[in-house]
């Protein structure tokens, strides 16, 4: 997937801004697996800082994500999307000669924009681990979150190869896999694989909650619609940032998922005469589904 | 969830009509469950009969379904919903006196109307267990496929309570839930809980596999698409009976979910303006997933 083996080297100094879920957990995978390394934690709520501090996923604690992002070899801004483009600015211009800053959004084109623009741009690099869950804050980190996942690592257009290199290595030191992509082939895709399935999940939770009470829910459910919905449960404000920041790519695949809803629903109404191509539609649905 | 908790009584002969994956499924739960029981199987291919006498889930095999019938206190028809229909007629006719017939089949109502237009009518109970998995046939099957499963028991126009409480008796055997429902109001509501997810599953695999290839797909595609699609892995042949039975039921609900992807393409067409009527959309969604 991506040239080399390296992890990240010994006594690496690793600040991540942001301890939620991805942060927390790429902090835990970090101490288990590179016990050298020094991390830094920065988030804005206290308590968070506290908690990391005790569950030993942190080195030390620092309430000024500048502060942190000042003594590190590499910054990870572990925030939803708009929060990182918003900030990326200020904060890279607090890294030190030779320090990477990347990111864990979930998409890429906005971030890479405003990692171009700075005066920093050869030591910033874009990166998005494919892992997540429903669950959101510190406290249900897993130092075992990245562990076999694909790790998309965008660089932008003057990122320097050390530092796409050193955001490979973070990847590989948590049990990822780096994939270098360009940001506008991912936010394509992940458009297709992530952003509709979710869309998708969120319009049927609605639909079903419309039609079927509480209590017939929970009778003559089983794991068909638990699966089916399974995404209608993200962190809206989360998907909020990820489909603003990825509108274009997500709209018209919107409109096709519509269109193939239509053209069942045509193939419904035709009634018995259209049983071969309603089982021809289903055929085709059944290998179009392809997993890895 | 049904009065009462016995099972099966010892010594009972059971014939289940059709032994693929929720048939095969069944003969295995029994002759584990209940080893006094006689589980005799029927099975339009030779080498299915053989490899479940193998196995030692049934302790006959008869080719011919009439002759398994005529010899059992309980029938269970195991078979696509329309071929259920299709059979019930005859069956029924070589039910032996105080004997019952029941199926598995996923809708109900049209089951039901063939069981009520039969002499046998008083031993004929509509059943629909609410477990399945995608792989099919015999070879499968899994003894602890009904495990925690609701079972669904809909009794006709003429269906002794004898009758029904065996068909409930059968469920407890195998380790489900009996709950007693109306043929209409399981349809209407299986409508939203699982043929709506699967229309929406298979319409989704095919919209993506539209968008991007193989290779993507496989590097770039996390929990999300493969739950999401999961169910679009059905088999046709089965969901083109359900939905041929279910027509109805399924028709207003997909149109349903065609609008709220519609809601969904507006508000995202808005921009940043709908910020907050986008959040309020996938707020209201993560709230309508109800799990049991």
């Amino acid at each position: 997937m991506f040239p080399g083996e390296e992890p990240l080297p010994a006594g690496c100094s690793v600040a991540i801004v942001g301890l939620g879920l991805m942060g927390g957990s790429l902090a835990a995978a970090l101490k288990q697996r590179c016990p050298s390394c020094r991390v830094l934690g920065s988030a804005r709520r206290g308590e968070v800082l506290t908690e990391a501090l005790a569950r030993g996923w942190i080195d030390e604690a620092l309430a000024s994500a500048p502060e942190a992002v000042a003594q590190a070899d590499l910054v990870v801004l572990a925030l939803p999307v708009r929060s990182i483009v918003a900030q990326v600015a200020e904060l890279a211009g607090w890294l030190q000669p030779g320090a990477v800053l990347t990111d864990i959004g979930s998409t890429k084109r906005a971030v890479l924009a405003a990692m171009d623009a700075v005066a920093a741009a050869p030591g910033c690099v874009g990166g998005h681990p494919m892992c997540g869950r429903e669950r959101r804050g510190l406290a249900a980190g897993d130092a075992r979150l990245y562990e076999g996942a694909t790790w998309a690592v965008c660089g932008g257009r003057a990122s320097a190869p050390q530092s796409v290199q050193r955001v490979a290595a973070l990847a590989r030191t948590v049990g990822a896999r780096p994939l270098l992509i360009d940001a506008a082939k991912h936010d394509a895709v992940v458009a297709a694989t992530s952003h509709l399935p979710y869309a998708v999940a969120a319009a049927l939770a609605r639909t079903v909650a419309h039609r079927v009470g509480d209590e017939e829910l929970a009778a003559l459910s089983a794991g068909g619609y638990r699966d089916t919905t399974r995404l209608a449960a993200s962190s809206p404000e989360m998907m909020l940032d990820i489909l603003a920041t990825n509108r274009d790519e997500v709209l018209p695949l919107l409109r096709g998922m519509r269109d193939e809803l239509g053209l069942l629903v045509s193939l419904l109404e035709g009634g018995s005469a259209d049983d071969s191509a309603l089982a021809a539609y289903m055929r085709q649905a059944r290998s179009d589904r392809r997993l890895p």
